[in-house]
């Protein structure tokens, strides 16, 4: 690596130099041809560099068919040795001004020629709250006139499984859930009818690898061995069916319905440089959750929607995940703290980000204060939750060198 | 099948005829020589008919490869006509007085000489609190005063998701979790210890096929097309760690260091003469939620302990499934009712069954009420929650034919 550092290298693919997804960056997914299979890839510019031939070339320090199923899993249980020294050879493959080789030049696809498929199969997939500003939003609002944190939210990083089986890649539309909504009056019986209540939330997600063998917790210290790379994430979310279901074993259909990750995971190799001190903690956690500084991620954060029926943009809310309250270490020791095992391919994600002030939030029920102040949009377009043909524009960026990419998706009307 | 019943049809597998794994039963499962990779098998009696021999021979109606993974799911996805024609095709050719064939009497292992290993990859285990006793039960200790029922518990099958990269089969032992614990008093920091009070749950488990092509929500009337067996479920838990972290998302490390389940999965097909009427359901549900009856199963439960340092079992519970207030075609319905996918290996647990009265309850919690009643057992042990050392066995009967098996596991004191 030059002195200059990893931003200032130079690939020959044609214009990933000074783009958000050059050399810095190498985020991993999974594309699909027309008509073919799902094939684990890099992306370079605008471009996808499939693994799979170059690995079966021998052009990758791991075995030949590491990258032959069509989701990433079997490299993430390899580990982060492993990982680094991928990137490192993919780095020197990608190295301008050296010839490519005809091996390298094939692997390469056009993005306008193939579509995203979802990275990694996900074995558990851990949703946590730990957006102090998000969870106190939604304490005020669900609570009024009590403290918004409740008693055990700062000694350790609330979470809960979500369902693993409707993860969909960017792109994909998502469906209004119908469901039982909460009754109008108490010992009334429920409604049911198609959420009239949907909202998306801005979240960043984890893809992890293998616990450690033989099992046993994550420390702090070493957690970010497990991690392989950060992902966007938009969890879904019915709040009227949630708010009637989730007492007391917490939300169920109000999410499961689906999950949107972004289709490129970008390796934690690729953040070094955006690691900045977390919020101070007080009280301080208990000693497994005392994580090293610098344990935040500075990683610029945006929501935009395109109103039904038109085609332009709004952005709803900035934000940064440096605001994180649990950085992604304590999350992988929180989760695995009781003796629970990790799985490559498992997804821990931070809960709704949300900033402190106005236009910083990750969600509508936050930005309308629970409906109660709807949104106008340019052009009087006036929205409270979502509506059908709505599409929501999650993206990412750590710096100019390295996007996180978008997750996006459009509204269907309900089935 | 004869006018007799399957009961009545015999094997020439020795000791099967007259067991409760004879003819009527064949449960699916998958058990593992020392030193050998898992394989998919059949028990019958005290043996096991490994099925991968079987279908490369061409002697069952799927393709040669079915079986060759170490686990049931992609016959799971092949779906309940070929669930059936398997079955079929199984009792055929275990049939006396014909003469198995020496590819089948090869195929046929000593369940001495194996070890089961985890029947099915799980892709998302939910669980469920179906039991109106076991709610109600916790209500009154958790709520003392007010109503035992949370207002939707009688409108729908309350639920969350577990983990599922944590499920284990029979005979694993479980590693005490440590974690945080509920402060001592309000306003004082949480403790972190090995958990107080390790408790079991006995539940029943559903496994899955595929949902329907095209997605979209499982009717009540087709729910039985989706489910492939049923498996006894213990549901470890740790109640302290869950008291603290549960408010608002629900149970997280409480209890996902470890679920337990049989290593043998009952088809639905063998329970068909012990469904039942479920429990009277008042107020009706919606309708989407409105099963048809017989939606009960009559499966005969207990829970037995063998306290440590003991090679005496005590049995301190017993109770029947049949009433379960909402049966397995409700939680089904209502799990893909807001478009949730179903996956082949999906498991649906009913959440702990406890009966209305003494001696009925399905959890230590309930049977020691909170823990202010321990229990007095042979020999002058006392039992309040879990001890290093126990062992935990559950155990279910469809019938002097129909065994469930049981799960098995003993208490290792914390890492």
């Amino acid at each position: 690596m030059s002195a200059m550092g990893e931003g200032a290298r130079r690939t020959w693919v044609p214009g990933a130099d000074g783009s958000p997804w050059g050399l810095a960056n190498l985020p991993f997914g999974v594309v699909r041809a027309p008509g073919g299979p799902p094939r684990p890839a890099v992306r370079v510019g605008e471009h996808a560099l499939i693994l799979d031939d170059l690995a079966r070339a021998g052009r990758l320090p791991v075995a030949p068919d590491t990258f032959a199923a069509p989701v990433l899993n079997p490299f993430l249980a390899l580990g982060e040795p492993t990982w680094r020294a991928v990137r490192a050879a993919l780095g020197e493959l990608l190295r301008a001004p050296r010839a490519p080789g005809r091996e390298v030049s094939a692997a390469l696809v056009s993005l306008a020629d193939v579509e995203p498929a979802l990275p990694v199969t996900v074995g558990d997939y851990v949703d946590f709250y730990a957006s102090r500003e998000h969870a106190a939003n939604l304490g005020r609002l669900l609570r009024p006139g009590q403290p918004p944190l409740l008693a055990n939210w700062r000694h350790l990083p609330v979470g809960y499984h979500g369902r693993a089986g409707t993860l969909a890649v960017s792109g994909a539309p998502v469906r209004r859930p119908s469901g039982q909504l909460p009754p109008a009056r108490a010992g009334d019986p429920p409604g049911f009818a198609p959420e009239p209540r949907l909202d998306f939330e801005l979240e960043l997600g984890f893809v992890t690898g293998a616990g450690p063998a033989g099992g046993g917790p994550v420390t702090v210290a070493t957690a970010a061995r497990y991690v392989f790379g950060a992902v966007l994430v938009n969890d879904w979310s019915a709040r009227s069916i949630q708010r009637w279901e989730y007492q007391p074993l917490g939300p169920f259909l109000g999410k499961s319905f689906q999950t949107s990750i972004g289709a490129w995971v970008v390796p934690l190799a690729a953040l070094d440089s955006r690691r900045v001190r977390g919020p101070a903690q007080a009280p301080a956690p208990p000693p497994y959750l005392r994580a090293p500084e610098p344990r935040g991620l500075d990683i610029d954060l945006e929501v935009a929607l395109m109103p039904a029926g038109g085609d332009a943009e709004v952005v709803l809310s900035r934000s940064n995940a440096r605001g994180l309250y649990w950085g992604v270490a304590q999350l992988v020791a929180h989760t695995t703290v009781n003796g629970a095992t990790l799985r490559a391919g498992d997804l821990l994600a931070s809960g709704t980000i949300s900033g402190p002030v106005r236009g910083t939030e990750g969600s509508l029920i936050e930005l309308t204060r629970g409906g109660a102040e709807p949104l106008t949009l340019p052009g009087g377009v006036i929205r409270t939750f979502l509506q059908d043909g709505d599409t929501v524009i999650l993206r990412g960026s750590a710096g100019p060198g390295v996007s996180l990419g978008e997750v996006r998706g459009t509204v269907l009307g309900s089935a």
